[in-house]
């Protein structure tokens, strides 16, 4: 007996299943946020939706202790004032141990269909979510859409299908017959259960709450556990959206909806996240943020398998270029994009210091710094357009590395305030780029500038930025490395940094794909292979670990005494 | 171009991984000692070429000291007198780091044939690996065949498969090709590389030094990792034989021997241990052993993967039977092999007070605990056929905690030396049983009593029983559960305390088939949702996080300038 949600969805795993082993280009989430294909008035109703979250409190049905917390502000200069029933983690780890039971008998058919019918109706909310998400994160309207919709949804549908992958593999039973030679012979009849781990706890981001957030949300659920939600204070919204929208599908397939909670702070709460991370009755973590929390959850809760994503310096490496204005015109996006705020953003840029060849001969390392600075000035010339670009600055520690960052070096590029013209409150700022030099300023560059940042660092040779570039992956950690070259040897190189150290390689970017994107069902995000993540979105390693394999085994037939069994069979 | 060991083994490789996934019996390697397999002089020759290692430095051609170790001793009264190499860690890691670099070029085909290579040397190496099992571990010479021989190359092979099933799953490349409405699409070319871990370090124990050590070593070796082999000190010989072969297959497949190296130590090397698996280069942590020093490993050893079998408390369950005497005859030759020493045999046997329903009528508790002592008497009355099956102690620590253990209760059965009819040295001992109460000795019976030792645990109902079992399982670990039941409900409530306990179960074993056994590509060893392992032997967990991806892509299009691409792909 298929679940009815399964089935339902089944053509869409099958085709999630075809892709994640072909790599290629596919997505059932259309990322445009096209009135043909969301609705004519789908934008309208989304932001209204969104509008009448402000000032009220969140309407969710699960224990709560009676109070409400939330204290979420829009980087375009507004408060949401959106309040939240402030949970007891007690209660809300009782509820899931309640819920569990009935959810881990439901089978992994039951999972998997539910699973796939939030996301279906996560993808109606496409515009809620994005206006969510812009008012939290800062980031313009076109990526909140797509980042914190259909992309996001795609990474959760990858994540379910990787789920099934394992799942399918587990046999529901088994015929096992041994030959005895001449006498009869031994034969069992065996039974694989899938044991779920227990509750997941999957603590968001303030950047990219839903892209970074789902993946271990529904790898947790696709494998049978419950999940509390515990977004970051300053991103709350779209995940308690999700977790409403996720109650409701649970609820109305007959589950208890406390499967999936919310857990609301505000304020510090790493206090609570710490004590929570290391209870016994949390087996799963999934956890972006700061390289500090996530090097404390990794080594202090034992008892969970802990997925995190932390800080790193991704890197590009400059060689040779055909064409650079199209090099510095795509770098200069990827550098303004979300203003930095990518976790795939490049910071450190590596430019011989005897300068570059390029099909227009030779061009000296001040020269490519300078038309580098020049493409980002042009990008953010007119703010009008820069702003959809730029979006806002999450927070203003950021604003305050960007002043800390301008004292490292020469500034190539000063970072500026721009006046949104729609949002007068905005905390917008233009990209800062500051020129290094690899011989002397290594401690500055080998550690994470988070925001819009660059430095520019004149190395001895390529071979010399390949060497940093391997090197500080492998120390420090990075998501992103990439490299401009006309050369076959030096490409080759570039890809043993990047074995090196453990970072997904882009090559010779000119055109519509930039460095801070990664594709669901094609490219992996993070490797697993360096500090910055000790897992990637989303390998067999990030779901293989969600369930366990609990067997029984009776005889089927009776034996002959005289039988000669092995002794460890 | 395949390489030829991969295509040589590549049957082999298909039948394993039709095995996995339908869990039928099967093995490629004969577990009977017999001349028409294995050759006629084959016995002769292993037990020869395992007295020519006695007294004599074992020879192999790794980075050493200069100095030699070596300090085993035969459970069957005779000091081994074989030397080792003392190899400096440093000079061992170092080698390994040189080694890994071709090793990883050489790719999936490359590590998955070697490693069956391996295997079928190992194979027929089998004699000679059982005697030195045999004169290390203290098994007796049928299990130690088995057991060290053909049971663990069918363990070895079926990591190689679980590694082989996801390696496969990872395209070496891909193209990529986004559509752009009316413009050209995005293209993109991407290339997946396996990037393998670094360093494994499997650490065996002295009971099973191949059959526990071997998944992990291949593991590591199909995957792409070179491996440290790091055996306990007082079973070095089957593990360094081991090594010495796959060293050779190396060698002659033109890799660097030292991909696979030895180190030897002789008294507490702990302090070594813990040194060296905290290192940054160790990758990959395999340990069978103590609870002590699996928790120390798993909660220090941060960089690494840590995989880990430890203590745990197996429990058989007694609600109801048709033939008693089938029962106790099962239970007490579970008991009786290897002198309980596996880790998983039976330790506590719950029996409700008030006694048990069978098809011949009630039977008090007393007359079952009897019974099951009887059992065991009867199968070790005959010194001669009982040593065939206890084999001998492997250490004395063994035999002190048969001195603690039988002041602990009402001793049903005593444990005493027998004189084994070859070795007039060897250390044999009968199992204890021992009487305890539910109610007054939970204390006693919730650890582990390793060695031949068991209690049969008064308990208020076999719903007690099974409320013990699951909770006892999850709480202190077990990797096996029996339970025997005419009774479907009460069956179904044992599979409700296997799910809870994370536990193997077996149902009504009274035939040829003891809960201690664990068939390869059938059953799976130890689930990882219990305190007594964190992994199973195997599953996809097992496998999946020994590799990483790394990729690459490039445009092999050019676009338009007036693409809309998405923000985050």
């Amino acid at each position: 007996m298929t679940h009815p949600l399964f089935a339902k969805h089944e053509d869409t795993l099958r085709n999630a299943l075809a892709a994640i082993e072909t790599r290629g280009y596919w997505s059932p989430f259309a990322e445009m946020p096209s009135p043909k294909v969301y609705g004519e008035s789908s934008n309208a109703e989304g932001e209204a939706a969104f509008k009448a979250h402000l000032h009220q409190t969140f309407e969710l049905d699960q224990p709560g202790s009676g109070q409400t917390v939330g204290a979420e502000r829009s980087p375009y200069g507004f408060a949401l004032d959106v309040r939240y029933s402030k949970a007891d983690p007690d209660s809300l780890i009782a509820a899931a141990r309640t819920a569990e039971d009935s959810w881990r008998r439901a089978g992994r058919e039951a999972w998997v269909g539910v699973s796939l019918e939030i996301l279906s109706r996560l993808n109606r909310a496409s515009f809620e979510i994005a206006y969510s998400v812009m008012h939290t994160t800062g980031q313009a309207f076109m990526m909140a859409f797509q980042a914190g919709g259909p992309h996001a949804q795609d990474r959760a549908l990858e994540a379910i299908a990787y789920a099934w992958a394992e799942l399918r593999r587990v046999p529901p039973d088994a015929h096992w017959e041994k030959p005895q030679g001449k006498n009869p012979p031994l034969a069992m009849s065996k039974r694989y259960m899938i044991a779920p781990r227990g509750i997941g706890l999957v603590l968001g981001c303030c950047t990219f709450p839903t892209w970074n957030g789902y993946p271990g949300l529904f790898a947790d659920l696709a494998t049978g556990n419950a999940v509390i939600v515990k977004p970051h204070p300053g991103a709350i919204l779209p995940l308690a959206i999700t977790v409403r929208i996720a109650r409701e599908v649970l609820r109305e397939a007959g589950f208890d909806p406390n499967v999936v909670t919310l857990l609301a702070t505000e304020g510090d709460d790493g206090p609570l996240v710490r004590q929570l991370a290391v209870r016994s009755e949390i087996k799963l973590i999934d956890f972006t943020g700061s390289t500090a929390n996530g090097n404390w959850l990794e080594q202090h809760a034992h008892q969970a398998q802990v997925y995190t994503e932390k800080a790193g310096v991704n890197q590009i490496v400059i060689d040779s270029a055909d064409d650079l204005k199209a090099v510095v015109r795509n770098i200069a996006f990827s550098l303004a994009l979300y203003s930095g705020q990518m976790c795939t953003a490049p910071q450190n840029i590596y430019v011989p210091r005897a300068g570059i060849r390029t099909a227009e001969g030779h061009i000296a390392f001040d020269d490519v710094a300078a038309a580098i600075a020049g493409a980002v000035q042009k990008l953010v010339a007119d703010p009008a357009r820069a702003v959809e670009i730029l979006g806002a600055i999450q927070n203003d520690g950021v604003v305050r590395r960007i002043g800390e960052a301008r004292t490292l070096g020469r500034v190539l590029l000063e970072s500026t305030p721009l006046e949104h013209p729609a949002f007068s409150e905005a905390r917008v700022r233009t990209p800062l780029i500051v020129g290094l030099d690899a011989r002397s300023d290594a401690a500055k560059f080998t550690t994470e500038w988070f925001g819009p940042i660059a430095f520019v660092v004149a190395t001895d040779s390529t071979q010399h930025s390949l060497e940093l570039a391997g090197s500080i992956a492998e120390q420090h950690g990075a998501l992103t490395l990439s490299v401009y070259s006309t050369d076959e040897a030096t490409i080759e190189a570039a890809h043993e940094a990047a074995i090196r150290g453990g970072v997904a390689l882009s090559i010779n970017l000119t055109g519509g794909v930039f460095v801070n994107q990664s594709a669901a069902f094609s490219d992996f995000h993070a490797t697993g292979a360096n500090p910055a993540a000790n897992a990637a979105l989303t390998d067999p390693a990030f779901v293989a670990n969600r369930f366990r394999i609990v067997q029984s085994r009776m005889h089927v037939a009776p034996l002959g005494e005289a039988a000669q069994p092995g002794q460890t069979a």
